[in-house]
């Protein structure tokens, strides 16, 4: 059992939407990701999914509508609903999700990661 | 779908070692609590606790060692592990395990609560 220092494990990251596994428990994973950028339209199927803002503003798209999402808060995306997160500057997140969570769900694009190193 | 503002659900404990939930997914829930002092040495038997220090520093005592958890930093608890935390100034912090985790594990105390409630 050690320390975890979120900002040492994010000054790791030299790259965009390639979330990195910090922890796991209780079948759940916590990772880190910088983004920049429109993602993909996606969804999990049996996901639910959690961003917690670190730094920046993230657009959080659904078909619906948008939910800004700043620094110092956090939205849940439950599993079966379609988004696209976007942020017009670079955001850092931490994410919450069980640990076979695809970051684009079923949708393939050049952006899909198919591992999630872990930092 | 709407933006959780962590600081402002902080805002509303007036307590200590009293965790609320701000959010559940996947069989999991995200709490936070605001502690002061010295809490009861306890263990979950089947849950791993993941702890965010927010604000302050959390000393996390185990059997063995004690580690410092500043501001910024997480530690994760594997089930079956006795810890006990100690804060010396009051500490904000997240915590994300599952559903049925209780804070104080099987170690009843006059800290023990037994219903988290959700803000």
């Amino acid at each position: 059992m050690k320390a975890i220092n979120i900002n040492s494990k994010l000054n790791l990251i030299n790259d965009l939407w390639n979330p990195r596994v910090i922890a796991e428990l209780n079948g759940q994973q916590v990772k880190i990701s910088k983004v920049k950028g429109e993602f993909v339209w996606h969804d999990h199927k049996n996901e639910d999914e959690l961003f917690i803002i670190l730094k920046g503003t993230l657009k959080m798209m659904f078909r619906d509508r948008t939910v800004i999402v700043n620094e110092g808060e956090m939205i849940m995306v439950p599993k079966g609903i379609e988004h696209k997160p976007v942020a017009d500057e670079e955001v850092w997140m931490m994410l919450f999700e069980p640990q076979n969570t695809k970051h684009t769900g079923d949708t393939l694009s050049e952006l899909t990661v198919k591992n999630y190193d872990r930092i």
